[in-house]
């Protein structure tokens, strides 16, 4: 298998125009309602409609996977959390289960390369049948995957955006969960974004300071075992990746070539934002940065992406969460373009009637 | 009449207590919820009980009035906007009512101060009942308002606290309409909270230079007029604040009284507020500071009042805009804190099983 994704369309030019003269008739003093603005001429032009709907099918899609590198003392918390935590997601008892509900979005989880197993719980065939390793390698002595891994999770990841969209999805949020992967995560950046391992390394799930010095170390030292991959993303991935980051990855892409938006949340989806960006040039066109993670490395990939975060409310937890929390205001720029009274409606004096 | 307001009660701190410990038993790395964790202890104490609900009657009432100091050309519209406003708020078609409506706020405008009507149009008693005069007095050279008719708006705002609460609201938002508002708004915060004209006077709705180089003035000019009235907040606002500001700082003042949460919009809520805070010492802990305007006094009065914004999307608005923004971040704050699994429900590692 060979990976490469179509063009990425360009949004609707002729869509976003009308949103922006709309904007311009409203009773508010033009750009007064600041980001919901721009955001209400973004969704006009992946929707190709104006005024745009507020999103009607919100989609979370948790790609779970282990890392080799959380041997490294790298974590918080030990490996087999993250097998817990998909049990977690399945029963509905997480975050994201909480924000996703309020905001009517539907979750699922996906297990790319969850290690251990939850002793007595066999989890649906939707949930493991992605399933690519047992961990990907520990990224500071040896590759993630292979490339013929890479290759699979990230087709994984472009069958579940085409399995989402096709089933009526129009907004996309990829979550993340697996111990040790904002380790890989902050590699990817600090090699595509740019940054050392110093800079781009955090405290993740809260270590201490010595396991941040480890980290450091396991970043350093993965990141002089990509140097030599930084054109090739699916080699860049098997490199120090995982499978859980390639197929966000490609379920990125994937998304993009299929004109569906996505929100992005933390660090680990800038990671696969990053790459997705390389397998399919122009995606982040039809991508809005949800939050700011406390993560360093996270605004480091934003800024890359040319994306600014909708809300920074010191959120660390990736599964989507700080994405889901964009949500509403999403609405909320939808509501107002379409909603409010334009000056001539009611009858209001716009400024120009002042000159 | 004389106004005084009695003592604001605290927090509830045994519920404060509960939530900061569940908050830790949540299936999450502890802090990783960011500012989602400390609203929804905010929430608790002032509800006092753990976990608390989200926000069940939230009542946006919006405080209506004109500012002589339009006439000195502070504004980009005209000050019959104010009414043109008022009527639209009326009919539904302003901003304010696009976002109250679907987090499912209630909104009401009220008329403290405005100086014309519109032709044909007959508001209904209860926005046209609080008025006290027909615009504010020319700031920069006459006062706003006699001590009387200061006392009066005050009271206004502290009986519309009173039938707002009475009436089962739960979450307060005061918002603002008024062309020149910002202008009052901006003397306020330079003499409660510190800054000069220059470092205190903004766009407001949108002026061009040479409109903020005479609201600078204007602003200079009533700096200089309130400087002996800096430790008497009804006199204050008497000389350099407006009957709308006036009945917001006395609505903000009776909520706290009364152990009702409010959030906090833009400058001319920040003005208010701060006079609130004169009028009842201690009000400050039960708001939370919706957002950050883009006009440069409003971080200036939440830094006096020791709030962080929730949300910072570039709005200058007012109406309330800002801080019904805000709301579903703060039921998503409630949701967590009563949704999510514990550690031992979910059977999920805590990182103490890890030490």
């Amino acid at each position: 298998m060979s990976i490469t994704f179509p063009a990425v369309p360009a949004l609707d030019e002729a869509a976003r125009e009308q949103a922006l003269a709309r904007q311009d008739r409203l009773t508010k003093p033009a750009g007064a309602l600041g980001r919901l603005e721009s955001l209400s001429v973004w969704l006009a032009g992946t929707q190709g409609r104006c005024p745009p709907l507020p999103p009607q099918r919100v989609r979370v899609v948790i790609f779970a996977g282990d890392h080799g590198v959380a041997a490294a003392g790298v974590s918080a918390y030990p490996a087999e959390v993250t097998a817990q935590m998909v049990a977690n997601f399945v029963a509905g008892g997480a975050a994201v289960n909480v924000l996703a509900e309020r905001v009517g979005a539907g979750v699922r989880v996906v297990d790319l390369a969850v290690a251990t197993q939850v002793p007595g719980l066999d989890l649906p065939p939707e949930v493991t049948k992605w399933h690519v390793r047992a961990g990907s390698g520990r990224i500071d002595v040896e590759d993630a995957l292979t490339t013929s891994e890479a290759e699979q999770a990230i087709d994984a990841g472009r069958q579940l955006a085409d399995g989402e969209i096709d089933a009526g999805a129009d907004l996309l949020i990829p979550g993340d969960m697996g111990i040790g992967n904002t380790t890989a995560a902050a590699v990817l950046i600090g090699v595509l974004a740019g940054g050392d391992a110093n800079q781009v390394t955090g405290r993740g799930t809260g270590i201490d300071d010595a396991g941040l010095e480890r980290k450091r170390a396991v970043v350093a030292g993965a990141m002089a075992r990509a140097a030599e991959h930084t054109s090739d993303p699916v080699r860049l991935v098997a490199t120090v990746g995982g499978a859980d980051i390639a197929a966000m990855a490609g379920f990125l892409a994937q998304a993009a070539v299929r004109r569906t938006p996505a929100v992005l949340d933390g660090i680990v989806a800038g990671a696969a934002a990053l790459l997705a960006q390389r397998l399919a040039p122009g995606a982040n066109a039809w991508w809005v940065a949800g939050h700011r993670s406390v993560e360093p490395a996270h605004i480091r990939a934003l800024d890359q992406l040319a994306l600014a975060p909708v809300v920074d409310l010191g959120l660390r937890l990736g599964e989507g969460t700080g994405a889901l929390l964009a949500i509403p205001i999403l609405v909320a720029a939808a509501d107002t373009l379409a909603g409010m009274a334009t000056f001539d409606e009611a009858h209001v004096t716009d400024r120009a009637a002042d000159a």
